[in-house]
């Protein structure tokens, strides 16, 4: 039994004017300002919100995984 | 690319005596005692605990999603 | 409206050299050191590492819930 | 084969302030304005809108079929 | 092993003219008729009967387990 | 609250050497030797039997769902 | 960027007393009376209705896409 | 058509203290007591209790085909 | 009950030679030349076309809201 | 430990003029032409062609098993 | 029945630093070197690989149908 | 693009008399004889066949990614 290698998995919605890359990129970039040892980011769901027929903002809902400690 | 608009996303599961639209108000009530900016509740999943042939709890499984900082 | 009853759910994903149940245990043992009230844990996913045609980990992706308070 | 007994199936959202039952009827009243022989909706999702902690809006993602007709 | 906890889960349909708490409560009180220690109830799909666009029955579609024994 | 239109759904694989309609046709028979009130069958899932390169057996999975009574 | 080549989905129910094949035929049938350039029909869900213990129509709720154009 | 070859499918819930092999071998035990000709147990879901952090019942939702017969 | 807050959800298959953000656009641009409203496009599946082992065409089904009207 | 009892699944889609049952029995003969010990065809889903507002061709995507050898 | 007219599907996973439309392109480029006749590529998961909080490889799982010959 | 980083999956099902870990082994091992760089197994279902009220073997349906080549 591996105590030391539990993970935790996060939750996160990117955003970006761009594309749905640079959304995902975003919430990997926040997160790992506070997050250890991410590896892999999963795409959940894409969507975008729309003004006056054009797309204003990518956004992505990705699952993240990393290292577990008591919170 | 949009670091400041990154959403975290939290799963909880709220209950009341009454109905299903308390349960969710509950939840919701609780995640705004600390987390900033709730704008949609989705429901997950729709539950009931049963004591002697009544339902005596209506629960419901929710995702919630706020602005994400630093844990 | 039972706010004092609102339950959080985290995901995570256990380890172990030997079999699933090991897993799910890892991940309970370390959540449990932070987290009160645990009662349930759902397999959400199961899968493992491989080295040399040999499985060295089982891993084990998890849902735990817990009494819900202010973060 | 029987061209006369074709269904179509539309996808709304209703909404109400007070629960889901009513923005189930919001849909399925507005549709039967211009629909003809409803018979069965279908819930596919519920979410609400949250104002300052508190729900302000219970939505209602349903199903309806209606007789199909040239458009 | 536990022969003696084995239970069985069964799939009703409950009836309301007014709600799906009711609707569930329908289903729950006609299976505890005849099925011992009923503990949960989870909701597998929401739907309503129209009439003249009005709904006229809300029905849910539920999963009940009880304690198992020799049919 | 109708407790008198509370329905009950079981789940049957219906078999046939010739087609899945007489599949689900002969899971209906088999069933309404006993079962009143039998109105809507689901299909849940198609597979089939096959010897030396051929289909023996069509068979049909399926919901079928009728008036509850006491078991 | 290619605004002419947006297609629209929509979602029928077909019938016959005969078999599902014939049902999908009747929903395509209806269809090409008003639309353009079907190409492709998917089965969602295969269900029939019974009376007195035989099935009296086989129905198919299908996808059907064709040249998106203003209502 | 084969009537004489329609299988009914029911849905257990078996447990062990030890691991999720023995939890689906309680099911198959205690549903073979009574139902005849069992060949086939599918896992559904599998989750276990935790007491004090520490894993006190493996439990696996099984759904197990047999030959039907009028109840 | 919110009579004027209904919205319908079209199901589009939009198009590109070059990504799928642009695949996604062209359906929004398409859409908005006759519904009003639009807010959020949601991707239900990516695909793409090929020839001589290159993508030409790269395909988004989206979900699209808009206020909704008689027909 | 059964090594010499793996079974390797492949994806197949069959096509018939005629009806699905056909078109399954197409990529059941097709497959059995070099894989041995092929049981059981899964239907993993149903399309159809379409021209001129008539179905051309019955397609059946399936899952087929058979006994794994070194490719 | 058409024979003749069997297409299989295979599942890869391709990869790229810039994006998920070069991703899936790889994919379907080695693919292309030993399979005739691609036409679609279906998008099934997307993902990325991160180091030091920055996404390095974007990766694609898909599904890709050919003509099937005897392996 | 890496057209050198594609990997393939194939999907297995494996077989133990004792447990799932050894049929999830027995279904590696197998492939690792012909397929190189074998690294995550995935599960995708579990299920047991029974003889006499007995399991007799416990299956795995797995996936499996590999470093792709010509076929």
């Amino acid at each position: 039994m591996d105590e030391d290698k539990v993970y935790k998995i996060v939750e996160l919605v990117g955003s970006s004017p761009n594309n749905w890359e640079e959304a995902v990129q975003a919430a990997v970039a926040q997160a790992s300002k506070s997050l250890r040892d991410l590896r892999i980011v999963e795409v959940m769901k894409l969507d975008a919100r729309i003004n006056d027929g054009m797309i204003v903002a990518y956004r992505a809902k990705v699952k993240l995984s990393f290292k577990y400690q008591k919170e």
